[in-house]
């Protein structure tokens, strides 16, 4: 489907004093809240996003603004796009796909 | 803990002519299966492997190998490294403070 | 400055068949070309541009859709944005700033 | 070539209240100087580094050490590893080709 794609993103704070990071990330997950456009689910290294690209790349414009809204002067954000346009991708059918081949993989 | 990591890798076969990665990917994941050293898990948009330093750029080694053992000519592999050392952290604990403060989040 | 970035992209088309990727990277290049409102260097490694975030996350959608246009059903984009607001952060200074500290340093 | 590889690596110390990061950039580069098993560049966004994969994780690991000894308590390191074995391929090369088909590209 063009310009449905899975995301994943990573927003680091850099010179904030502040080793935890997860107040920064609590807060920049606000912006995907309750959003019906999107999902989103967290994992230990980043937030994975799925939705038209337009909007992915709106939520994540948006989420880079949160540490500096907290008082951060600097902001290195990663983000990574898969866009397969020959068939639906989705965050839930990736793993699927995976798992079918070898079932003993652990999600 | 010194060298204890948790690391994202993602690896990329170019130029097989295949759309579909779960193949190459379902195989890279047996470097990981029964490791005792590591621990991991597969998410929609990579590998989030956890163990120290040395063991975690060892197996992503040998999994950046696996697509050219299946006939691949070029590999693009990601590789993010959160290594932190005033305090443990695990996978498990990363979600977990985000979670304290945000108990709405979708993991 | 608020919302000047620097940014690297790098456009990985999947399945295509071909091992190289130059023909790709040129015309995701001529996304950029001529423009005033970003500058941009080509890198071994990716495509690093200069402009206001929301230019830059402009050109980089366009760049991102290239591929498609030339064939491919399926590209992985990666992106980092540096985004510092307490001085002004450029290509040229942030090598600059390294340069001074160690003018051995290859550029 | 087997295991001949080009990859860029951005290596970011989290939490130590400094907004700039070339004094850490600068001592990590110190790892690369003079050894000849691998070449490297600096870049606006990261380090190049071309030699065996197994020299160049080598050096990623002694680099990533680096903001550690200078007091950080966390450190993140993001890796690009591009791996190409059907031709030779360089950090020359690679800009040669792109700019073989779009020669007005800025480098």
């Amino acid at each position: 489907m063009k310009g449905h794609v899975v995301a994943e993103v990573s927003i680091v704070p850099v010179g904030t004093g502040d080793t935890g990071l997860s107040r920064y990330i609590a807060e920049c997950l606000e912006v995907l809240e309750g959003r019906k456009d999107i999902s989103y689910r967290l994992t230990p290294m980043g937030t994975i996003i799925e939705g038209s690209l337009d909007k992915v790349l709106e939520v994540i414009h948006k989420m880079h603004e949160v540490p500096f809204n907290k008082g951060a002067s600097r902001v290195v954000t990663f983000l990574k796009i898969d866009d397969r346009r020959d068939k639906s991708s989705t965050m839930t059918g990736k793993i699927e796909s995976v798992m079918k081949l070898r079932p003993s993989t652990k999600i």
